[in-house]
């Protein structure tokens, strides 16, 4: 057994935060390779290597491929050195994933829960479902180093405490990552679900690569992440991308739960699907939807919406597309002020079905700057249901491994092979 | 007489870069307040410094405080060791300063200019005002080093070339970066107009010390820069913040030059009032504007509606008023979707009164989220018309002294006392 592994040493000068960036974007890589795409010295790139092997985030794999003299050693990133968890608190579900430090499942719990029983009953129940998810899925040499955690509402991602959240009666203001930290001893960065999202699809999605897109969720509510020069944008209070409340050119006046009317949300979003077909299927417009009602009673969703239209009900077929036609409408106005290369549409409305995403994209081209929409990509979202807990997965694991957090970097891995577990 | 400066060697690990960056943010600094301000080791501090002194961009100003021991030497930015140039081009004007390394004139020149003269006719008549500005203004032994640009329309930044510019005919992707670049010796950097004064308001005006803001141009057309975490956001194509083309909520479906209808800029641009002016003195119902009509001929422009709003005619008040409203309509938006905490309002139009601020405030505030305006102030700007010429010499500045930028700065610097030149 080779010696204990060591703790890195201060990263003032982030030298081996961009050798770790560097060594996480390739399968392997050498220090003649890492010399060269960094640019720094050969010294210096061997010495913050050989640092990282000590730490166990990095080990040398073999031989890579001779230019003449002797093949150089090959160094890859040791993604099972530790693992993290990814939490995905929605309105009515919490989605748990026990991922390494690549985002990849070792394992994962899904489960309905209502977010209004508030923080502690939540935390709790969270709580549970992380012990016990530890216990079958965590290898018994691979340390837990950090938990990343969405939220349905906006969050100082500083404190990570929501901040005035509309969904969530009796969250504003508690300490979640505090509390999560404290109970299981471990860095947390809790974020909004949008933002979380769109970083997972940064990282293993649809957007891998691109530097400047958005991520637009589609559920009972409707929000965005934004992500400039592979960056997420929080804004100011870490509020922004809640394109829910804007207003919608030619849209009707529905009334919206912020207090005004025609906003997007009260037009387009999950919660107006399901209005608008209960309306049809008592106004007789839809026998399909009334023969839905007949049998299971008035709280109709947008799933049924989508089975409906899946089905050839030309109701639920209109208002999918009618809801589409809005939500492009609204983007066609982001797209021209943001310019991103690629729109990626999630959420459990917009995975329900291609129709929306079809009426998205008829609106968007027809109606932003042909110039804004020459290059422009609109696509489903690559991670799907997954990308909340992915993408919380990253929301720890960005932060573990950025330069300025490195210095802190005290965990103690293993650097003795382990079983990489497969998904759940 | 010292010995000649030296150029600066390779800065592959950012950290002269770093230094510098901290060095120009305050009056003066020690090597002391460097190493604890940029947490690298003391002496690695005191070797960059020295280079940094050797090329001749820092000084060494005598003694700071003693904290017990000898004083310790000071150094400073020397902002007089070369000059740049800020050249912004408008629809119909030429605008060039000569300034210092920290973006302050020495020299700057005004004339009106038809931009649809084309490139050719364009840029050999700013080869002439810039030879004229440094025959006057250029002390003799301070270098040229570098010319920002910023052009009215969408430009590809990499390669200083406009892209598919609406209102400049003839300057789809001519090459304006290599052309100056090859005539004045120097690097050039070619931006958007507004990108450019976004960072003029970023660097010396009402954005100094904000990460996220918006600058808001409302002239002839109507158009924003975006800032995020304190770097401009140019969007994938270089035509991010095109919001003149957004349709307006509620708006009335006027033709816009961009071939739909209801757009901002053709409700509420510098236009789109002189339009609207002339209707007003047509049909009678003004008769400041028809007088006006009478004793000038029909052609309005939205500076006469200012001044028949500051003349107290309630025709120019209503028109300013319910432009502001489409604008703070539609910023309101906007703000939703970025959350910044800053939106500085320029442009002509917007210098030419308060009516017009007034009026975007009320709708912003009114209309966006209570999140996101909680800490939101919306300004006019602090740099006014010279927001251009000052930005476009930070265009060049900010990149001449960028850390990827400093091992290509060969440029021979006196290390002499310059004298100071006087704002022109």
């Amino acid at each position: 057994m080779s010696a204990p592994p060591r703790p890195l040493g201060p990263d003032h000068d982030g030298l081996i935060g961009t050798l770790l960036h560097l060594v996480r974007s390739e399968p392997t890589s050498t220090r003649a390779s890492l010399t060269e795409r960094s640019g720094m010295g050969r010294t210096i790139v061997t010495q913050r290597v050989n640092e990282l092997i000590e730490t166990g985030l990095l080990a040398e794999t073999g031989h890579g491929k001779s230019t003449g003299g002797r093949a150089p050693r090959e160094v890859r990133f040791r993604r099972e050195a530790a693992c993290v968890l990814g939490i995905e608190v929605g309105a009515t579900s919490i989605d748990v994933a026990l991922t390494d430090l690549a985002g990849r499942p070792l394992g994962c719990h899904e489960e309905s829960w209502d977010i209004a029983r508030g923080p502690d009953a939540t935390l709790d129940r969270i709580d549970t479902v992380i012990d016990r998810l530890l216990a079958v899925h965590q290898p018994r040499t691979v340390p837990l180093v950090g938990i990343g955690m969405g939220l349905p509402g906006p969050v100082e991602f500083a404190t990570g405490t929501p901040v005035a959240p509309p969904i969530m009666p009796g969250w504003d203001g508690y300490p979640v990552r505090d509390r999560l930290a404290s109970r299981h001893g471990v860095g947390v960065w809790v974020d909004n679900d949008v933002n979380v999202m769109a970083l997972g699809e940064l990282r293993a999605g649809t957007a891998v690569g691109v530097r400047d897109f958005l991520y637009v969720k589609v559920g009972t509510g409707i929000g965005a992440g934004l992500v400039s020069d592979g960056r997420l944008h929080r804004g100011t209070g870490g509020c922004a991308g809640d394109i829910g409340h804007i207003a919608v050119v030619g849209g009707a006046p529905q009334p919206c739960r912020c207090g005004k009317r025609g906003c997007l949300e009260a037009l387009a979003g999950g919660a107006a699907l399901a209005r608008d077909a209960l309306a049809h299927a008592e106004n007789g417009s839809s026998s399909y939807l009334a023969a839905l009602v007949e049998d299971q009673g008035p709280a109709l969703t947008a799933s049924d919406v989508a089975a409906g239209a899946r089905a050839g009900d030309h109701v639920c077929v209109g208002l999918l597309r009618t809801a589409g036609e809005q939500i492009g409408r609204t983007l066609a106005g982001l797209i021209n002020f943001f310019n991103p290369s690629l729109v990626v549409i999630g959420g459990g409305v917009a995975l329900s079905g291609d129709l929306l995403l079809a009426s998205i994209r008829h609106s968007v081209y027809a109606l932003s700057l042909p110039l804004a929409t020459r290059t422009l990509r609109v696509e489903m979202s690559g991670l799907s249901s997954q990308a909340g807990m992915v993408g919380a997965a990253f929301t720890a694991i960005d932060e573990l491994l950025a330069p300025r957090q490195l210095s802190a970097w005290t965990h103690r891995l293993t650097r003795e092979p382990v079983p990489r577990a497969a998904t759940a």
